[in-house]
């Protein structure tokens, strides 16, 4: 009896084992051989290519075995989803192989090589709708290793899902994303069509960028590269990070300010640069972070700052443009899992100067005085009395107050209590400041020792002018506020690839 | 007599100070109004424009009163310098406004109004060769104070002017140079045509950026931003800086190395990043900064890590190429004050194992091990020699021997000695570094722990390979590296605007 049952077991084994070739782990790849495979994109495959085999490298996004001979996966490429169908046979496709293949963790990395299928319905639930994968082959080329941090559908919730009264789902915190940014960069929206919110942000982040670059290049600006590690703390000692340098000590540039003045004064006459400031704020709030990218840019002008400021204002009505024709799925995408109103702006942008801003503020009960600075709940509401009026998320302040702005700052010609500075502001916030910088030298030490600036810790700057300056005027514009106010994330965290606080280090 | 002596010298000075509004000094420019003047770009005169009245914003080159009557000047714009004459007559312009002219100091910018004149000669001195300017107005807007640290003369000299017997001029030093970097970075050369050779070589260093960046969004890449401030020193302490940061410590980052990884685990599939690095070593050499810009891809691959080299191949052959078409003004620019043989390079880059090369050393009489380090004697001396052999300044260097390069390379599958890692050189140095990295955490892990790498601070880079990671490999290329090779610079300080060394923190 033993020994019939022994060899019966053996029997279904041998059975069940067929076609162990069309299955398994794959060796690590060390780049073993390059055969010149042809893998095809989930988002390439649709009801048209019915019939072709195909194979695709994707991650497992969910899987369901539904018996012992039958399974079904989603499988995931980037933002693309596809579903595939596992189906035993008598001579290729073992119930092993559905045994091993739904058994592999969700988010791991296969290999499947299937059949294009015309599907009968319309699948609501992956992004190629038209066609599914009859599944011949499937490898595990890299497998994850225990437990996500989080499940992605729960970290791919928008609010309005959180608010419906009959459900209840787990809310994931910003912290505990952060903390498995990699895991929370990935995260995909299931519902209708699938969405990959984070890998969208960072698409219009990469956007904003180009489009930086391709108008400035378009109005003759060269590209430079100024450096982070400075001599001396030279904006101001209070906010400035310190390093050890060498057996002395050395300082994180906050800006790229003088630096960029002192191209101007080498007649590069107009430059940008795209790079990391670095702010030493001991502030935990949500549009502060201790890194950014600043977009910087600085021009020589013929008469009037505005020159400078026509270029900024049209600078950003084209990345708007930009963005509006080039990312509109990107823009979907985002809005799906944090939805907002549309970014509104006007073709000519809309200017103030700071005292129609303090008038109007006050007409609406606010005090404040007409040489005060805009807090941030002035300014943001400020910025709401702004769109009720003149039905704009964009706009620019003006001619601020001379005390509020930096020691290089060119004063008014008619009101030295005012200054050729300005504000440009994204749904209430501020993303840009500039103005016109001083280029005489002698008037610039003035004011920086009105400022009690250390004039020895600026020196190399101040000497600049002494060769000749033309008149300037620039600006810097924080790139991941762009992000945050464009999209109205409600944390500027959102918005960098691995943000940096007081708080946070890592990963 | 008195009397009349002082009537007639009344008369005299009356005489001479007429058309006193066509001179002087302006006030400092505030943006007091905005006529809208339309100023002409010095470029853009040419005799075609004779009898034209035009007004330009430029520096005094030089200026030479031949009499009390009669003085030239050059003005220069950027790269373009024209002539401009200034002759008394009797109405407008008296002989206090030439003698208020040629004392104005070389360097100061002016605001001059003149009428464009053909000149009846070629003028070989100046970039616009068939006009002068008829000066008629001539007010200065920023005055040089105190002498120059060099004539700009000296600097602009090449090797080839000092080499010659019959003539002594005094050379600036690359040290003097970089202590006045905004005079240094307007540099001319005064010699036939008018160079600015340090704006060219910023010029090119701009468009290895363009192209860079042309290439790889061409190519599916899309644009990150990584941290510089980090939490552990997590490539090796002991070249990395440290940060005070609030009450602990940090770091600055060596390389985006492991934070494009992690984008790669994120499913961001192929990543690029220009981004400044920082290297505390102590190192004084004509190739060595502590801050550099670091020109960084990292992509998924399907089998093979060359497919990642092809790419890398690809891009350099197109920045090549674009430089050729789109910058040869610039070269020849740059080149007529650092003369060098042409780049050369071939359409399909010649690849070498690293076997091969320590062949090629030992065929010619160097000594090396199988699975040594190139020294940069040894490296330059292999450039000579696939030079010689190849006809080409741009080879790759392929399968390095593993226990030289990181812990994160992934070693060859064929022969664990060796690796699948490379390096790009230019002139016979080295200006990439990448490979294939390991995917798999339990390997990587293991091969930190050959490599005396401390786990824990490199956790969260290793937690991230345990969500699923797909076979990738990059490379890291070092932009002034490529600015200084590409032209034949004597040392790669003259490739950064602002350098940084273990000496230099100024300017």
């Amino acid at each position: 009896m033993a020994e019939r049952e022994a060899a019966e077991r053996a029997a279904r084994a041998a059975a069940e084992n067929y076609g162990t070739e069309n299955y398994g782990k794959l060796p690590m790849n060390q780049s073993q051989e390059r055969k010149g495979v042809n893998r095809i994109r989930v988002s390439d495959i649709n009801a048209g290519r019915a019939g072709e085999t195909v194979t695709i490298r994707a991650r497992v996004h969910t899987s369901r075995a539904t018996s012992a001979k039958l399974a079904f996966f989603v499988f995931r490429q980037q933002d693309s989803t596809i579903q595939g169908v596992l189906t035993i046979d008598e001579t290729n496709i073992s119930k092993n192989f559905v045994k091993f293949a739904s058994n592999v963790p969700v988010e791991s990395i296969v290999i499947v090589e299937g059949i294009v299928m015309r599907t009968q319905e319309e699948i609501k639930s992956t992004t190629v709708s038209d066609a599914e994968l009859q599944i011949k082959k499937f490898y595990v080329m890299s497998e994850t290793h225990g437990r996500l941090p989080f499940s992605l559908e729960d970290a791919s919730r928008s609010e309005e899902e959180f608010n419906k009264e009959d459900v209840q789902f787990s809310r994931v915190t910003l912290e505990t994303r952060l903390n498995h940014r990699v895991v929370d960069l990935r995260v995909s929206r299931m519902r209708a069509l699938i969405t990959v919110a984070n890998h969208g942000i960072f698409r219009i982040q990469s956007g904003i960028c180009q489009l930086f670059r391709e108008f400035l290049l378009s109005k003759s600006f060269i590209e430079i590269h100024t450096p982070k590690i400075i001599g001396a703390a030279s904006e101001g000692g209070s906010n400035v990070f310190s390093i050890k340098y060498f057996k002395g000590e050395a300082f994180l540039a906050q800006s790229p300010q003088l630096y960029k003045q002192m191209c101007i004064c080498s007649d590069f006459e107009r430059v940008f640069e795209i790079a990391p400031v670095f702010r030493a704020e001991d502030s935990n709030t949500h549009r502060h972070m201790t890194e950014f990218m600043g977009l910087d840019l600085e021009m020589a002008f013929e008469e009037h700052y505005h020159e400078a400021l026509d270029i900024l204002d049209e600078l950003f009505v084209f990345i708007f443009d930009g963005l509006k024709t080039r990312y509109a799925s990107e823009i979907k995408t985002v809005k799906s899992q944090y939805p907002s109103a549309d970014f509104e702006y006007h073709p000519k942008t809309l200017r103030l100067e700071y005292k129609d801003a303090v008038q109007l503020l006050r007409e609406n009960g606010t005090e404040i005085g007409d040489f005060e600075d805009l807090s941030t709940e002035k300014e943001k509401f400020l910025g709401k009395l702004v769109k009720e009026k003149y039905k704009t998320d964009f706009y620019i302040l003006d001619k601020f107050p001379l005390a509020v702005r930096p020691f290089y700052t060119m004063p008014d010609s008619n009101d030295n209590r005012y200054s050729n500075s300005y504000d440009f502001f994204m749904r209430g916030q501020e993303i840009l400041s500039g103005a016109q910088r001083i280029h005489d030298p002698v008037f610039l030490e003035e004011r920086a020792k009105v400022h009690g600036v250390d004039i020895r810790t600026i020196q190399p700057y101040i000497d600049s002018f002494k060769r000749g300056a033309p008149p300037h005027a620039g600006g810097g514009i924080g790139l991941e506020r762009v992000v945050m106010f464009y999209l109205n994330l409600d944390d500027i965290r959102r918005s960098s690839l691995f943000p940096r606080d007081p708080k946070r280090l890592e990963p």
